[in-house]
């Protein structure tokens, strides 16, 4: 009963395989490995993108802070929402790889920013001149860090905002294929067809041992990010093993269905909350993350069932009455079984 | 026939063994993982030093740089040999990591820093006052980038001379292990004993998948290193694949099993090549690197043949008399076998 | 006419006999010049702070990042207000010198940081462990940037709690004495016995020619300041001119006679310009700073009589009402005259 | 009798009463003066670069460092002479303004980088993929280091050799009108005539308070540059104080008088030390710097007569036989008089 995070959950079998399987004999390294240039021609094809440069990296915060060294200088500034993983989670790696970027928070109700918000900081007269950092980069997270989707249209808005200034733009997708499959979209149409320049690209969350891509569709920005992704330690020698997962996830709509089981126990767990428990979501469930306030007597029935997720809106108080509403983040991985969920609802319900 | 690398070769399979086994059910993520407790105790255990901070990153790069980051300041320089991979072969890593501290080369026959030439440039009288970067870090490598290994006495040498100035000192360990069989002696002898602060301890060389570790033996650099770990996006989400491979080399002696299988292809390899050919050592082969010159015609075999290997002092020029003799960096890895190796000197042999 | 700010004023005439003064013969270059060890002198003596270590730059964000870089790491973050001239007019400095630290920016009316707001900031249960960026330091403005002060009162509560979470503490005071002079407070009451641990004392607003002091209460950040200065290129050559500014600043009561004379000219202005029109106060005036609107009937008179001073809220609309109030911020300096305040004010009143 | 450096001496009048006569009134701040832009039309028309880029800063550290970042990228390297004032005196400036480039030290007899061995670092065949840092820009000095000069012809050649591999071209000239009135060239001819893109226009060693300016000869590099120089805390405020000094600079020859002054002293103190005592010059002199060895008893006079020079070579053994040779740098100024050098001279002679 783990529903702390997608990263607690183990590797797909069939990705596991491809591992073994490419374990054979010599391989050409950095990055030079044949699967690699399989892994590309995937991509491009998957994403319609036939120009597109595709890197592997190991974690979401590389992915993410070297997406964005690219994309905004060090006297620029980067406008992503409140909360961010790049501006909560990362330890100001982005400021790390853009060489002191500074990132503007936006503000937007259930993790999405709000386009209007957007357009005013940009209208700002501030913006002029050399004494304030200069407009840089948009980066949006979809899945949100508060569990819904921006739909293409909404993407569409608000990159359209950010070329209308020069502003290069930027998706952290740590989740990208749950919003896809939510979304019931095309890759192409979650990313450049709606505007966006360069996709973090998850799989790491979705079943494989820590792989992201890194999808530039702008080729001029390519040999930056790969003397970037060497200079930040990104650049692994034994790159089969990364290009191996990515081939794997790749293969047979793996990457989907992955999604599609993570999603699918999201929305069982939401509903069985609701049916067990007065469990009031705080965000709209658009994908395989889940936030709600239930009673302190549920949430103590849980944990000392040995359930496992994370507290939200601050740390719990640690006593307090038996019908006090407590929240909490769960998030469903492609491996929560619907028996997991069954036998934690059991215990919520008392 | 493929001599380019040690990281060219496949994962040991006790390795991918593990990594199997550690597929099970979920794991607490970023470095808390159960197994991660064992691999920290273990190489406690193994370096004789139960204060020790243990640290997972997955390339050497990393290591490194994350290493001096903590040794020295952005206004500070680090010495080195001329040769070492900080300088030639990290794209400016430790630049980056340090925030832009210089590093100052260092000379000294067969890759080793001479002690001489290290004190008297700590010596010059420049080192005074604001106007020069000051003295931060001394890094050096074992097995060195020449293929030579520094004894612990020669270490100690380095390290004392270093620690006069206050002077913190770096080991690069990418192939920790096979100077470690090629000189008989313990872990703590070749490190903390022998001066060093900070080891860059390599897995990935000797058939890891992607795993170096990083021992540090003072506690007081520890949390500053783990902040910068993440903020450089070195912290693994899924980190129990990063300890399950450092926990099965710790285990049975596969470590020095597979240093001692790939040291003892390198001293075969380097014996037949003497017998085949005019094979002319340029530096001393102390572990599985060999450096040497041959002559043309037998290059020309090899190649076509099939064999890989690095050109060495500059690319060959592609054309010459058939006596010419051209300089090679060829590595053995412990998946190099006999078998191997007789065929590539057949081909040599002609 | 001029109201644009304080730094469009021209060099006391007391300052320029001194530079005029120093420059006889030779004199010892970068800051080793007798007339520093005077200043040393003068300030620990102001500042009843026989400790401090004195260093002057030239720029007042030069002051404010060198000053920043000793109190924060990299991957710290800094609490400031939102409208701190760190923030918001120094085009991402504090990033540059601290090597790429964050600023979080809390609120507080009329320029002033709400302490209630700081600590809610800092109680939040997310600052902890890796994934966040650390606490790293307090940073206040006195005289603010909205042209109120700080009493020695308000700063100690605020130092406090930055303190109590282990914090250090800078007080951005291009115009310090602008607020000493209107709180009738010393230096140390300002400063070190309120909590605060660098300050960034302001000449070059105040009749000085380009001359800002970083006072440091705390020894062992001294010889990291001196490195990062010169690092910066903000170590002269030339000290002396430096040196002698300050002398002259510091000698016969010249800073506060100086900001006195701003202070004054300030209230005279915001008293005509009551009686002249219908001015209202955006924040109380405190000093020698005035934020109100106006009708845009008498902009237009102001404005075509050759006043200048700075459109406020956002850029004025080109056109509009007649009574349409508009804002303005209008800043006096030490040679604001009763006689151009005078003109000014007919100009209004029309 | 202080030849310790040129930069001990005094403002030239002429530059003091310019400062005194800009400081009437008020003056738009941060480089919008109207003097600044009589300074932009004089330095385009004097180098005959219509087109250029001028910016003025306070420091030769801070001319040097903002000019090498708009040249070489963070994963990149600069070339310069092993003696160069960027690699010895800025105690890592440029390492901080590129954000961590590397600095490739060259050979090269008297100061000057020699051509061959420029070529031959560049067609290394390690400068290759990401390993390894990039090429980034070429500095040179001139006046160099060690009082010698490049001619344009000199310049020419090894700018060609950068240029071909597109690399960048920057001169350290903080005694660029002391090579020019050596050479007896124009400003053109040493600069972009011969291949310069970017010259550090040296104007504090020569006669100002501490300006210096930086010329672009590319004005794609120059806002760019302008972010830069605010970030770096550069942007003077009162600006007008700058632009004053080197409006008198370039005024009535003042400039090719003060540098003529400066190297007609040191043709004369050598000439003078020659006749007086066993003096050898380590370097050919050719503008205002003399590198040359003399005996200790001679050293011993001239120190208790009251000279400051600098020690060279290291700092001088305490004790040592009379007729030891020990060698000196000295630097003569717009300011060193006939008397002075006679005075010295005559304590040299005993």
């Amino acid at each position: 009963m783990m529903f702390a995070s997608d990263n607690a959950a183990p590797v797909a079998p069939e990705v596991m395989d491809a591992l073994v399987r490419a374990n054979e004999g010599y391989a050409s390294s950095y990055g030079t490995d044949e699967i690699m240039d399989r892994v590309t021609a995937q991509v491009r094809d998957l994403f319609e993108a036939p120009e597109a440069s595709v890197y592997l990296v190991a974690t979401g915060t590389t992915a993410n802070a070297l997406s964005l060294s690219v994309l905004a200088a060090p006297w620029q500034t980067i406008f992503c929402h409140r909360q961010a993983h790049a501006e909560v989670d990362e330890c100001g790696a982005p400021e790390f790889f853009t060489g002191g970027a500074k990132l503007t928070l936006l503000d937007g109700e259930n993790g999405r920013i709000d386009a209007a918000a957007f357009e005013t900081t940009l209208s700002e007269s501030k913006w002029l001149g050399v004494h304030n950092v200069q407009q840089g980069a948009l980066s949006i997270t979809n899945v949100t860090e508060l569990g819904t989707v921006y739909t293409p249209a909404e993407i569409t808005t608000l990159a359209t905002i950010a070329h209308d200034r020069g502003i290069g733009t930027h998706l952290d997708g740590a989740r990208f294929v749950n919003a896809m499959v939510a979304l019931g979209c095309t890759p192409a149409e979650m990313s450049w067809r709606a505007g966006i320049d360069v996709v973090s690209f998850g799989g790491t969350k979705n079943g494989l041992m820590g792989v992201e891509a890194v999808i530039i569709f702008d080729p001029a920005k390519a040999w930056e990010f790969e003397l970037r992704r060497k200079r930040g330690g990104h650049l692994f020698s034994k790159h089969r093993y990364l290009s191996a997962q990515m081939e794997a996830y790749l293969t047979n709509d793996l990457w989907q269905r992955l999604a599609g089981q993570a999603n699918n126990a999201g929305a069982y767990l939401e509903q069985q909350m609701m049916a067990a428990t007065d469990y009031r979501p705080l965000h709209p469930r658009q994908a395989n993350m889940l936030f709600g306030t239930w009673p302190r007597r549920a949430h103590d029935r849980a944990k000392q069932g040995g359930a496992v997720y994370e507290e939200w809106l601050g740390e719990h108080p640690k006593a307090g009455p038996a019908d006090e509403m407590l929240a909490s983040r769960m998030v469903c991985s492609w491996s929560t079984s619907q028996e997991e969920i069954d036998r934690f609802v059991e215990l919520v319900k008392g």
